[in-house]
């Protein structure tokens, strides 16, 4: 059974390859991102006592959320909707999070690092799908942004919450840096691999240090 | 002025039937259906006090919401954008909770069962719309949730509430069970009118069993 | 540096005149009317103290939701994404909040009046816009009030407020006085550019004459 359903994930990760045309590396990212950010929205589900379709729900929405708008705005297909390696991705963070309930906590930087990875390669996928869509350098880096960060906007929406990155995290910011250095490598005619590679790492940089060093951005003072 | 208010539903009605090519019955369950979502959206919107706009706001959005989710994901053309009979609808649940404030409750049974109604049928005219289009076994299943139970949570969002069926109600499994149904038979080969009907029944028995034997999901625990 | 992005400014909004073949007045308020909007979800935010880029997010959203709301459900390009001027114009006006913080009560007024010009110009526009498309007369009325009124349920929703449309101001039914207008004049042959003023005269006028009188719409009585 679960052999079976091993060799069904790999043919559709393969096969994900294929159509995304990127390197294995790239599609083992993009698995992991995708679990890390499913697993941040079933954790806060569970949290608020969701039952199992509704933590899966909003792991779903948390984890293609930000793609979808960004195909939605886009006018091109949903991403999710040829490959159902997106939905056994969430499926797997909700058994995940029932069997590892107690480990989660110490796990919590390994899933951090998934977290932040993930940002910065659905940064790059989004301005890279915008920019062969033939936008303007900056939709593209709006687009980045959308990728990166909706997702996390949408799963907080469906918990009842204020957006935690409109107070709080260095996060859609970091994807603006990753967008900024993306198009200026591209104009300085850096090749096409070298250059996402610079803007992931502009990204996992931004994020981290943030992290690190508490910094935020200056909050608007009220009226 | 009634009997031409009367005169141009059924004409609406019959125009509907033709475009879905669907028979009279189901046009009557789909109108019922609509205007049983439509009235949940009201009910709670004029519990928060909602002036007379915004309840038909979140009526319509009840109504409709779920179905405009799913056809801008599948690139179509929404559905209420070519017949009026669903504005209609709404204003009509509107008009209907004004004049009958007090029997609503008495109502009740009624009520939910042409919710029920509707959500079946919603959620057999999502499979097949995606069916049509050419979409796989697993994207139909997640259209056909998608039609009957979006609409509900986009009424909560408006409503400031969490989603109540990320919490309680056998509502989405419900969809997911008839859908899985309705897969399963065309699989085998089933006709495809039989096809919907079972599916049909299948989300009205789930449903009916749960709330009778107050069913429902594991609640995932909080760490 | 100023006088740059002042030349960059009057370049967007030149080719914005071409684009929408309108004349330079209406590209004015336009871009008065993006501010206003944009100004009321910025400063909504800094009362919750959001940091900077939830502050520009918020008024993004504001601004051009309705619009982009609009455009899907038409399924046509988000108006927005073709010409900065809209992104500009909301990171000038996050400027003009953190500048004139202790004088913006003062300018209470100002606002309020640009916020009319602007609700009752995205209206005309969204009429018109549908009509173009071959959308019946109750579509272009409701995709109207959708581009002028939608952008404020979302900084609502992100602001984790019920939507104040939906309970006190008279404010999607301007819009919609200004779209039954719009359509009387069209149906009685009124000539094209009359048609657009009328109708502006008609938001502006319901509007304003609501919060002279404090017109509401009745509220539902809950049960």
């Amino acid at each position: 059974m679960l052999e079976a359903i091993g060799q069904y994930v790999t043919r559709l990760l393969s096969e994900l390859e294929q159509t995304l045309s990127i390197p294995t590396s790239f599609v083992v990212i993009e698995f992991l991102g995708t679990f890390a950010f499913a697993l941040s929205g079933i954790r806060l589900a569970s949290a608020k006592r969701f039952d199992l379709f509704g933590a899966f729900a909003v792991g779903l929405a948390t984890a293609v959320g930000g793609g979808t708008i960004r195909d939605l705005l886009l006018r091109v297909q949903p991403f999710w909707t040829t490959n159902a390696v997106y939905f056994l991705c969430c499926a797997f963070a909700v058994v995940w999070v029932m069997a590892f309930r107690r480990q989660l906590v110490r796990q919590q930087n390994t899933w951090f690092l998934f977290d932040t990875l993930g940002l910065a390669l659905f940064n790059v996928i989004g301005i890279e799908k915008s920019l062969n869509l033939g936008q303007t350098w900056w939709m593209a880096i709006t687009m980045g942004c959308v990728t990166g960060a909706a997702g996390g906007v949408i799963r907080d929406l469906l918990l009842g919450e204020v957006p935690l990155i409109f107070r709080k995290e260095i996060y859609a910011v970091a994807c603006a840096c990753g967008g900024v250095v993306y198009i200026l490598c591209r104009h300085y005619g850096v090749p096409g691999s070298l250059n996402a590679a610079v803007a992931i790492l502009a990204v996992i940089a931004t994020r981290l240090l943030a992290v690190r060093f508490h910094w935020h951005l200056p909050t608007l003072k009220g009226e």
